[in-house]
């Protein structure tokens, strides 16, 4: 099936202007009766559901376990959209304000973006989860998700859009991609002047394609290469404690840590105690020469492993003589997105926290905290590695946009 | 001469390194040495200006006067430069900061953005400017200025070079492309991982090129098709005020008004005063049916008038019968840069701030307000009219971006 990317993108920017209009109240009533309408198409979903597994053969169990919806897992979603209703909406609310040397008042005024696109994959959750966010900040949304889960997806989206005919809404306010070919989303990455942001949802290899490709403005999510950098005034056992966790806690995704860079000064001491932690996780340790002078069991890491974000139970250890040394080996190799130092150093822990170049720098703190929840956002987008628009975990904020109001009584320019 | 981008990218990423841990007083210190520096050039500046007077035959003399530099317009120029100074560097502020819930302290620091390229036209001013600015806020620049002036930018570049050299600074905070041709000018707009955001300054065309043709992050400036709306509640002598002020005080610049938009029941009373105002300035007036019903000498109004920025001394007139049909057509039609609505009633006006979509909205003021300097920002970089990142005039701030400092005691994620 042949998707007018054209058309639809009109009919976003359509349904983006009555949605910029609606009252907190319009809106968390409409996400409520949203998740009303999931329950009670639960049997359609899951049946179409079973049409999409029924195409998966010999896809990988994992992926299959993202593609599968039941019972209790609309339930979870439904939930999930009740939770949206509890957030707070940005927009109206006004940045800043003041007066100009013309007398006139301005105030900087939180507006929706408009219409965002989304591409993502095989998780079916994502398409009402992007409905719920982009819905609740007044913005269109324009779907594109796997086509391992098209079937599925086209009756979530269905289910919402029976709220909105029944309640006026513009039912344009949420379009899913029928035809889910590469060179529809060319086109959809190619929609200048319809599309205001495209967020790309998924594997790296994904997002870069995105990057690559796109000439509608994209916000970059994802890839982490993290480091843990143990300095001379390290704790070993808080160390030990936080690579642990930073690794081993959930090491599929990417604020998990993929390296440990540690003073030479510990390093004899602490490596011995870091490895042990690690033993019983199955952590396949890779280190320079002279991490493998302390630790001599464990493999090589070469050149090409400080640049790669593992997302599996392996580490890469680095000695360095000094701080300074540390600092630019992770400026060089880190994706920008989450680093940690471990120290009790305050003079250290400062120099870290300005001279990293990164998302989010911590101090005697795991990577894993890099999240719209545990910020306490109430949500999460994505986690922007760029540094336009938004950087670092993105909840509802980031989907907005402001504008000036200036208030005047007749003024002109001399 | 070829320049090699990707080596320049690395470049300018390693003295961006340098400059996002300089303090405010010493970059103020080296741009007052800059300003000295061009004063110093003079001579050398103008004669490599000459150079390219001397090339730029046949071209319109307004092109030309843009193009050249005297001795009072590079004291101009250094006169912006220690303006800068001036201004409040934004680099550590803090946005916001809190307490999560695992009792992490969370500060959002103000940061450069990194990498900056700049594409631009004739004036060589904007050279300085744009080196001045990106500076001041820690960032590295790439420069890409036109052909016809490539000596006299050159030569301003290594004026500033000079300076930083002298004192210690990667003389690549910033760069000028010497081959300014198209391929050379759509490898920088495809140098992903190196540009962090580029901003074009010059023509509607040059704009849409880069826009179309960038691949890494680009600030979208420019166009203005504004509109000034005489609501049914209008004074009849402030509407003619601000309608002469907004399209005769500066015609050619984006701020200004291109259509006015008047309530059926004051037209006939109002369009003749207002048609009186703009006589003397010989403004050509082009109207809708209704509109020539009352003012029966002036032009149609085509359909592609109305979505057409003139940038000179023309105003088309549509007459509607509520304002809701105003904001449909300002809506419909505008480039989302700058809306007045001229009234006395408070609910007109309210209902013209909210629905309308554009980077300013005012009530009773002239457009050409939209300004950075005019905002009290004390500088700008152009002005936004997309809504990712910055939307409206820009100032220092719009060169920045964030990260998140935490600031933990030992925590893992559970």
């Amino acid at each position: 099936m042949m998707d007018d990317l054209i058309t639809m993108g009109q009919q976003a920017q359509q349904a983006a202007q009555q949605l910029s209009q609606l009252s907190t109240s319009q809106k968390n009533h409409i996400l409520k009766l949203v998740a009303q309408s999931l329950r009670k198409h639960t049997d359609e979903i899951v049946e179409k559901n079973n049409q999409d597994l029924g195409n998966a053969d010999g896809l990988a169990s994992s992926f299959v376990d993202r593609l599968t919806l039941d019972d209790e897992r609309i339930e979870q979603i439904a939930v999930g959209v009740e939770q949206v209703v509890a957030l707070q909406d940005p927009i109206g609310d006004i940045d800043k304000g003041w007066k100009t040397e013309d007398d006139l008042y301005i105030t900087k005024q939180r507006v929706p973006l408009g219409v965002i696109g989304m591409i993502y994959e095989a998780r079916p959750n994502v398409t009402v989860d992007a409905f719920a966010l982009t819905f609740k900040t007044g913005n269109a949304v324009i779907l594109r998700g796997g086509k391992e889960a098209l079937l599925t997806n086209i009756q979530l989206v269905e289910a919402i859009k029976e709220v909105l005919r029944d309640n006026d809404i513009d039912e344009n306010a949420v379009q899913i991609l029928h035809d889910t070919s590469h060179k529809t989303a060319n086109e959809m990455m190619s929609l200048t002047g319809y599309i205001d942001v495209l967020i790309p949802r998924g594997s790296a290899r994904l997002i870069k394609t995105v990057v690559e490709n796109a000439k509608v403005p994209v916000i970059e999510t994802g890839a982490g290469n993290c480091h843990i950098y143990v300095d001379e005034f390290a704790q070993a056992q808080m160390a030990a404690d936080i690579i642990v966790n930073a690794k081993t806690q959930r090491p599929s995704v990417c604020n998990a840590a993929e390296k440990i860079v540690i003073h030479s000064s510990v390093a004899e001491q602490f490596l011995p105690i870091i490895a042990a932690a690690l033993k019983p996780y199955n952590v396949e340790l890779r280190g320079d020469e002279r991490a493998r002078a302390i630790l001599p069991d464990i493999n090589v890491a070469t050149e090409e492993d400080w640049g790669t974000e593992y997302t599996d139970y392996i580490m890469a250890v680095k000695v360095v003589d000094s701080l300074d040394e540390a600092i630019e080996h992770i400026n060089k190799y880190n994706t920008k997105h989450s680093e940690s130092i471990i120290t009790d150093n305050y003079a250290n822990s400062e120099k870290f926290l300005q001279r990293i170049d990164a998302a989010c720098v911590y101090v005697n703190a795991s990577t894993r905290f890099t999240d719209g929840f545990k910020f306490g956002f109430g949500a999460e987008i994505g986690i922007s590695t760029q540094k336009l628009h938004a950087r670092g975990p993105m909840g509802l904020n980031e989907l907005t946009s402001t504008k000036y109001l200036i208030r005047g009584n007749g003024q002109i320019r001399e």
